[in-house]
């Protein structure tokens, strides 16, 4: 079975895409009540224009275990009928000992996710489950794209370089559990030159980045900052612009649409930049 | 119906205990193969002797479906059979925006956790949805029980007052969180010493102090550095030193007499520093 990494690769290319579909079923903006019907619409109209889905699993866990039941199918059938996409399951987590096992095997065996997001608070030894798996990808939750993330990552932290941030701090980190190379970093899509300066120092790890659209993201700054010197290796995720694109009958249709006109933009920016998938 | 805060105090005098029993149902250990059935056995051989029970939910997830169905059952069993008892998830969780809503409304009414353990990387907006829910109570992760825990938590920031480590100054913040009255923090039982120093700044919160048996932390220090100057506030978990005092059939029996044996050691520790129960 191909590598979280060599389907990314494979799907940007044949989709000549940077863009992700965050599979956040809200029943509150759905035109549909049933999660996996409508997750499979949204996938249906959109598995030829993305790299990537991502389910957030605070959206299932919210339903229960009907939700998680829709959680299970969602990933397979994009397994069956758009195998080449791979899953990023979006879940934060990070755990210790025994508990970061069971967590990895719940996000690769259970549910069967390629690629997980994943929180460091732990340290290394929490996520090192999740990195010896070395056909799945691991993204560690870097910076946020949310205004009061800085509690905590924008912290000076006292080095012999001066004053750097614990989230720089944790992107270095990042490059050293790297071993097994299948870990990459979330990063907000709002601090476009933040995500630069991680660029610079994390040259060829996949960015996953949230925050475009509903967020206020800046799309084609993160794929300007975001994507490495080959305009490549940026997972732009986008979910609530695509998913509720239109409250009506014609959601599927809307959605494809708003995944088409941002994949465009972001290709706009490759080719600006001589970076174009041709 | 009660509140957290008050569940915790009223089991906690009842059954004058500081002792939480984490249920983490692990296949390759426990004597039986189902995990409720398992539960139960172990809730009904401790609950006159603990102030809490904790499942993790990461072995929960690891067994899919089933395993989460058991978790419901397990949380249900223990309001309609222990109902002074309160239930702490967890969880571990933090997101932003919508999913931190979502999961909020997960642990608290979908699983009908008491309180839940939360990660603070996301800064306080990522977890202000916990927050709100002021019956329910809010335990952040500050300081691990794991060795490699420093990674991040120990990092040095650059304060007036010198250099602080992470995690102190987020317990600090954690301060400011508390105009709910329902937050508290997850403290590792093998650093007493940090512990003593957070509770300095942090008199009324309750602890929740993981790592006492397996992970070698120490019991008596864990009392003596997490005890609010009353002897209370510290809910101090064991797991695999319960659950698998026994591998065989008298496994419920042994998990009753460790309970017994790490409550009166806790107990002794507040009786020679005249903080007893009665």
């Amino acid at each position: 079975m191909a590598s979280f990494m060599e389907k990314l690769e494979s799907a940007s290319l044949d989709n000549r895409s940077l863009l992700c579909v965050g599979l956040d079923p809200d029943p509150r903006q759905m035109p549909v009540s049933d999660l996996f019907e409508f997750n499979r619409a949204i996938i249906d109209a959109t598995a030829d224009l993305v790299c990537a889905y991502k389910p957030n699993l605070s959206f299932y866990e919210a339903q229960g275990i009907p939700g998680l039941e829709a959680l299970k199918r969602t990933v397979e059938y994009i397994h069956s009928t758009a195998a080449r996409v791979p899953v990023i399951g979006d879940a934060k987590r990070g755990e210790l000992g025994p508990s970061a096992e069971s967590y990895a095997k719940a996000m690769f065996d259970v549910w069967g996710f390629d690629a997980i997001t994943a929180n460091a608070w732990g340290g290394r030894e929490s996520l090192q489950p999740f990195f010896d798996r070395e056909d799945k990808g691991v993204f560690v939750w870097c910076r946020s794209s949310n205004n009061g993330a800085g509690d905590i990552q924008d912290l000076p932290v006292a080095t012999r370089d001066g004053q750097r941030p614990v989230f720089e701090l944790l992107a270095e980190m990042a490059l050293g559990w790297n071993g097994n190379g299948n870990v990459g970093l979330v990063i907000g899509a709002t601090y476009p030159l933040e995500m630069k300066k991680v660029r610079d120092g994390c040259p060829d790890m996949p960015f996953l980045i949230p925050g475009v659209g509903a967020q206020g993201g800046a799309l084609e700054e993160s794929v300007r900052c975001g994507a490495n010197s080959d305009g490549r290796m940026a997972i732009v995720s986008s979910s609530r612009g695509v998913l509720y694109a239109s409250g009506g009958s014609d959601y599927a249709q809307a959605a494809r649409q708003a995944a088409l006109v941002l994949r465009e933009q972001m290709n706009a920016v490759l080719e600006q930049e001589g970076k174009g998938w041709s």
